[in-house]
């Protein structure tokens, strides 16, 4: 007879007897100490294919490995990157990024359970996962210049957990890969714990979770990288949600003058409300943009943020600023084959070029703080964010992003819970439904329900028999012997 | 009859009187008082045409005017550069550059004079002449991030003095250009104050001379601009004495390995004295020099220093720092037409790439701490001397520049007074003849001299009439007629 945890419980309840209520203890203490050790399942969505769109499946999420953490996704965010790696690029099953959670009103925690040789997190933390990670032991986190991690910086090609080369996420027993460190289109996820920022748990996650990727690169390549002096003038290529970011950073920093640069006329009005005080189309004008620039700037500004990506204007960006201190930052991905050329005259009379990855925020140490700066309002957050959509919806947030270049467009898009539409994989009634024990782990409730959900093919006993989840790893150690005898 | 002042002295001598020693001590007073009023007549080797030996001439020195200062030289050094303008490629007429001076047994002043509006130099100060400036009042200067002020950067076009667009050197009243605004192979020269850096008095000059252009270059472009820390790896492309320099920074800064790139392995032997640990010839290898760097420092180094102006040097300076942190910094001058290439990605990997000019030393505000920093023999300039040439074959120390690439070189000559050579100027005995009065400037014991010189067709009073010297902005004020009735 093929028997299950679930079922087991069940029998034993039906005596009533002490065993039941031992075993009970015994496996709510399991539950609660081990949580770690189980399987979970919920929504996530899938692309099959590149380019597709994406399929919402219920995936089963395995236990956070050594120095992993398995978090519980209630926000995320959407970036121009995801869909670059969606539509091509790369070939993983998983879409997925960017992401952040929120705990309701129901305390859930966000961090579900953590992998051996996690001391700095535990269940209950509130937490921003990052797609680039630090590690904190190699030269670049020992670096105070450098945040490209050694282990952890965005490795596209990986699909699995560095711990054992194999994904956490499956379906129906078939691997499906991680995407870009953090798989954050997904009710649950398991992710470095090099790449989550335990941030303040006051902080509304449904905001914050836009810091995961383009908000704090764009912040961060202007107030950590270009670093304006109060009063400078900053010019700002591109004006999506990076720029935009570029240009609150310059906001934030004090300068002056702020000069947007866009080849979309429609952005500028937005923009205003980033601090943009200036507006130049390099279609209006048949001088190249860095001339126009340096005439309205007495010379050249004194930094700028390239955002766009594209080469002509990483080159534009660099030869707008000031000689003797101006100093450009190249933020946008070029093209591999792209070639940046100028002459090394505009290097010796004293430019600086430099690049930058996330901001050059090291995920841990440093986006903690950022969360305070937004809980503190100096960051503003809200005016980032254009569209909420249901996680059910989750291709129109692409198609959103796609459409990104209409005005007005930040090119975020942020993803909440939507019940309806989740609720036939009984994920959601758990996240709304009050359950009256809030210093239980969310795993240990969440194992309780897949043990007693009502349809039997949903339960967790249903694809496996008592002596396979026995030997599961949860319940390693456990001598069942010596407890029945 | 044509009279000049000096027979007026003369002729009043004869007969003692009252007038005689009144008129003297009359003279004397304006002597001392108005020195900078006066021309004086000095040697200076003059470039009659671009590549061919220099002369060394006889010129007039004009007073200095608003914020120009008059200085003695008495040690300059000599520097690639120069062999670059005088080689071709610039139509100025007299080759000068990157100088200092000294006062021997003497004590002789070194700023002979100072012209209106200068305040913070007077007669007797030591100075560096430096052939970019330092106005303090430009944005550049104001600036803690440039030392390109506007309106004392290199200007090799110039040839004339800013402030009334012309020439203090002249011979038989033929104006002779200025040199990079400084002109120091000229006993005496007319520099803008800004050009000058007031240093130590105890300062050797005929060692610190070597720090007004090429040692403060290389210097200045690690520890200013490149700022490695110590224990960090450095590569130097380019072991002349910029390169050197730039490695005895490096030195300085507590470099572990400091990695020598050049073409010539016969200079790595001596490369030694300044640091440098490991050596890298290009042409020993069948990869890319960058590459070969990578491999030697588990990626990169974590700074370089490019000093030789060739392109490729400077994309291989670029390419082989570390990602994450990596600083290139580009000293040489390349060619007009030069373009640097590179893939945007480099950056994007968070390479940071700058260009220094002299150093990104301020010369006003920071040389005389160079000086020091040689006084207190943290800075070993000696090791960088190869050569000291007597003034009068100032052509030998050009063509030993010019063979420079012969091991070993560091490309740095020094100039000496040399009196032999000198002696049929008139000049030379009064540098070494001790005069008894000390407390009185050099320019008015200059004026005695040139009032007295044996040799009628040297005399002051030669080609001009009394009527002439008497209308000299030297006597302007002087009520000739009162004082003689």
């Amino acid at each position: 007879m093929s028997t299950t945890i679930g079922q087991v419980i069940r029998c034993k309840g039906k005596h009533l007897s002490i065993w039941f209520i031992l075993l009970s203890v015994f496996v709510y203490n399991l539950i609660y100490h081990r949580c770690n050790q189980i399987e979970l399942n919920g929504a996530a969505a899938v692309a099959w294919e590149a380019g597709k769109p994406l399929v919402i499946e219920e995936v089963e999420v395995a236990p956070p490995q050594k120095m992993e953490v398995r978090v519980k996704i209630h926000f995320t965010s959407l970036c121009h990157t995801d869909v670059y790696f969606w539509e091509a690029k790369v070939s993983l099953f998983e879409i997925d990024h960017c992401l952040s959670l929120e705990v309701p009103n129901l305390d859930l925690w966000v961090v579900e359970s953590v992998g051996e040789g996690v001391t700095d997190l535990q269940p209950g933390d509130h937490v921003l996962p990052v797609f680039t990670g630090e590690c904190k032991e190699c030269d670049h986190c020992k670096s105070e210049e450098s945040n490209m991690c050694d282990l952890l910086r965005i490795n596209t090609d990986r699909g699995v957990m560095i711990h054992d080369q194999t994904s956490r996420f499956s379906i129906n027993g078939k691997p499906i890969f991680h995407f870009v460190g953090t798989s954050t289109f997904s009710e649950y996820t398991v992710v470095h714990v090099g790449c989550l920022a335990k941030i303040n748990p006051l902080a509304p996650l449904d905001k914050v979770c836009v810091l995961s990727c383009g908000i704090s690169t764009g912040l961060g390549a202007t107030v950590n990288v270009a670093k304006p002096k109060k009063g400078s003038s900053v010019a700002v290529f591109g004006l999506g949600a990076v720029g935009l970011a570029a240009a609150e950073g310059a906001r934030i920093a004090g300068a002056s003058r702020i000069i947007g640069v866009d080849l979309n006329a429609n952005r500028f009005e937005l923009a205003k409300q980033f601090g943009v005080t200036e507006f130049v189309n390099p279609k209006d004008y048949k001088k190249p943009v860095q001339e126009v620039i340096a005439e309205m700037t007495n010379g050249g500004v004194d930094r700028s943020v390239e955002c766009t990506g594209h080469i002509d204007a990483m080159i534009s960006a660099f030869e707008c600023v000031h000689d003797g201190w101006g100093v450009a930052v190249l933020v946008g991905v070029p093209h591999k084959d792209a070639v940046f050329k100028t002459s090394p005259l505009n290097l010796l009379n004293e430019r600086t070029l430099k690049g930058t990855f996330f901001g050059n925020y090291k995920p841990r140490s440093d986006i903690p703080s950022v969360v305070e700066q937004y809980m503190n309002k100096e960051l503003e957050l809200e005016k980032f964010i254009t569209h909420e959509v249901p996680f059910s919806e989750i291709n129109k947030a692409f198609d959103l992003m796609l459409k990104g270049n209409r005005p007005p467009s930040r090119q975020i898009g942020q993803l909440k819970p939507d019940c309806d539409s989740r609720s036939d994989l009984g994920t959601c009634e758990l996240m709304t439904e009050p359950t009256g024990n809030h210093s239980m782990s969310f795993v240990g409730l969440d194992l309780i329900r897949r043990l007693s959900v009502k349809e039997p093919q949903h339960q967790l006993a249903y694809k496996s028999s008592a002596t396979e989840i026995i030997q599961d790893p949860f319940f390693e150690g456990v001598n069942w012997l010596a407890l029945v005898h």
